[in-house]
């Protein structure tokens, strides 16, 4: 009975043993499980715990796009069913089966004949349904695929899982990082929201020079807290509006140092510390803290530098209103290949004529 | 040559699905890894990346324990040369073999007579080495050993890829709760440490009252940042000396509310906000912001309770030297059952008296 499970089960693990992205995973699996199903299409449901209904998690298929936005309830359609009762089923003539929800059907345009359906559990939870459609004619669906399909969704289920508790981690995190940005804000609130606004912009043009998810990532975190070591510098100086004095301004100044000291105590990639250490060199060697000159700053600070500029000039200050986009791009042209990089300063130029937007 | 693979591999996933736990994860499937090539003995090295060499990830069998703080270079014994050239090999007769390093069986008095080693790679990448030893006689380890062992060594790395990942991820995640909570604390220098010191104490007398492993994690995450809220309360406020008057004792006791609003921004279990709000509430209702009474307020709010006034009460201020621990207990007893819960008191004093130290 297990004559072909065992290649078909390595093949899956090796799938799923190449690659961390669940989205990539998940579609190799059912590939996988497709093949050795003799189907012709698959979906996972996943249960969503707030609304206690079950959400396609993968479709995959002719017409799988046009299902991907619809739900199902607890308990409809054989999904439902599958979820509700914990039981795998076999479903040979879907039209003849009183739980088979012809509405998904009709309204995608795909045509189930026959179906096979277990659940997903990981830990006795039930973490959704997996679901093979449609056996390649002239075969049916039997005994030995409710087998194999069962045996596969325990892989399926632990890199679900697995995905799950990550992604429920990495949200967490950010949020944790966004709060910790904004903490450091309200000390100063004529620049609430700054630090978000230049991450904005410092992806924007990260992904118009092409630089990889990894470094846009850690550019981002870096953008989003540059301004942390501010929190040394006392509040009435931060929101002076006027001059401020040369042992103010070196006080001021102390906020890239200050800030890389934080920052290199969390297990960041090493690349984050250093960007806000650097963003405020300036490539003929005008800026602090140690004067570096062109390709002594990291790439990911010039490109801070310029977002930073772009956003200060663009808001409105105590002491100043906005200069508005078109007027701050000229100021940054102005900058171009002597203060701030002339590729970024391009690349800002170039997306804010495509139409890019501050959320 | 697939005969018994099937099965053990099937075993294998089975325990791997069965704990999100890396720790039991791994444990499951070395003993399974074990049973599957009759070994009396495994071991897991996994690469340092900032050392450069191996460390055991896991070991199992005869004195296994002794060889667990031990390290090797990449190169040194069986598994330092797998690890370096990445193929796997069967080791018939250690003694004989001139990459076996008798040092580890020196140190541990543990006596290898035979292995199978093979790498633990996932995307490329190498994680480790799968150590099996000694077949059980008069069996000798064969190539259909190694290729199972290379076939069990994916869902292992797998699973060891997901736990760095994770475990990276819950680090970094834990560090920023921390810079978070020490930022705050810099508009008041006097308490600084204050949140730290109050989430040891608190989990402390929740171990003492057998809580969870996972309400303990949120209790401490909650104490770390109880006093988040005061990020809206002025700093000359917060570090007066002498008496403030009412409309800045409104103002600062607004923190607990205003700390709630903070956390329940972030996808945190949901107590943890909880635990913030009601930290100040108090067992006779003469609490805020609620004035609400005994089981009203979570359990882990009334242990915060009891650590919150603990450690001010020992910790030196501005205005009053610390109390020290012995006259802290006195304070805290008279309030046993009164506004402080009686069973967290208790617990703190029990572990005081074991010699709870602060770190």
């Amino acid at each position: 009975m297990l004559t072909k499970i065992d290649q078909h089960l390595l093949q899956l693990i090796n799938k799923v043993n190449s690659s961390l992205d669940v989205e990539t995973v998940l579609n190799y699996a059912m590939e996988t499980t497709e093949e050795a199903l003799q189907a012709e299409a698959s979906a996972i449901f996943e249960v969503d715990p707030n609304r206690g209904d079950l959400f396609f998690r993968l479709a995959r298929g002719e017409k799988a796009d046009r299902v991907k936005t619809m739900r199902l309830k607890m308990g409809e359609g054989v999904a439902g069913w599958v979820a509700q009762t914990g039981q795998a089923v076999i479903v040979p003539h879907a039209e003849a089966d009183p739980r088979f929800n012809p509405n998904l059907d009709a309204k995608s345009g795909f045509h189930t004949r026959s179906l096979v359906s277990v659940p997903l559990k990981h830990q006795d939870r039930l973490l959704g349904v997996i679901q093979v459609l449609n056996k390649r004619p002239p075969l049916q669906f039997d005994q030995e695929d409710l087998e194999l399909l069962t045996l596969m969704a325990q892989p399926i289920a632990v890199a679900l899982a697995n995905a799950q508790a990550y992604t429920q981690l990495a949200l967490v995190s950010h949020q944790v990082i966004k709060t910790l940005s904004t903490t450091v804000e309200l000390r100063d609130p004529y620049t609430a929201g700054h630090q978000r606004r230049v991450a904005q912009i410092a992806v924007a043009i990260a992904q118009e020079l092409g630089l990889s998810q990894e470094r846009q990532e850690s550019l981002r975190i870096a953008c989003t807290l540059h301004d942390i070591g501010k929190i040394v510098v006392p509040a009435e100086i931060l929101s002076k509006p006027g001059q401020i004095n040369p042992l103010e301004q070196e006080l001021v100044k102390s906020h890239s140092r200050v800030g890389y000291e934080i920052l290199k105590e969390i297990d960041f990639p090493k690349e984050i510390a250093d960007i806000v250490l650097q963003h405020h060199e300036r490539l003929d060697g005008s800026g602090y803290p140690n004067g570096l000159r062109g390709d002594e700053i990291s790439l990911e600070a010039r490109i801070t530098a310029v977002a930073d500029v772009m956003e200060a000039m663009m808001s409105h200050r105590p002491y100043r209103p906005g200069l508005g986009v078109d007027k701050a791009l000229e100021e940054i042209k102005k900058e171009r290949g002597v203060e701030l990089d002339a590729a970024a300063v391009d690349a800002c130029w170039l997306l804010f004529e495509k139409g890019f937007k501050l959320e």
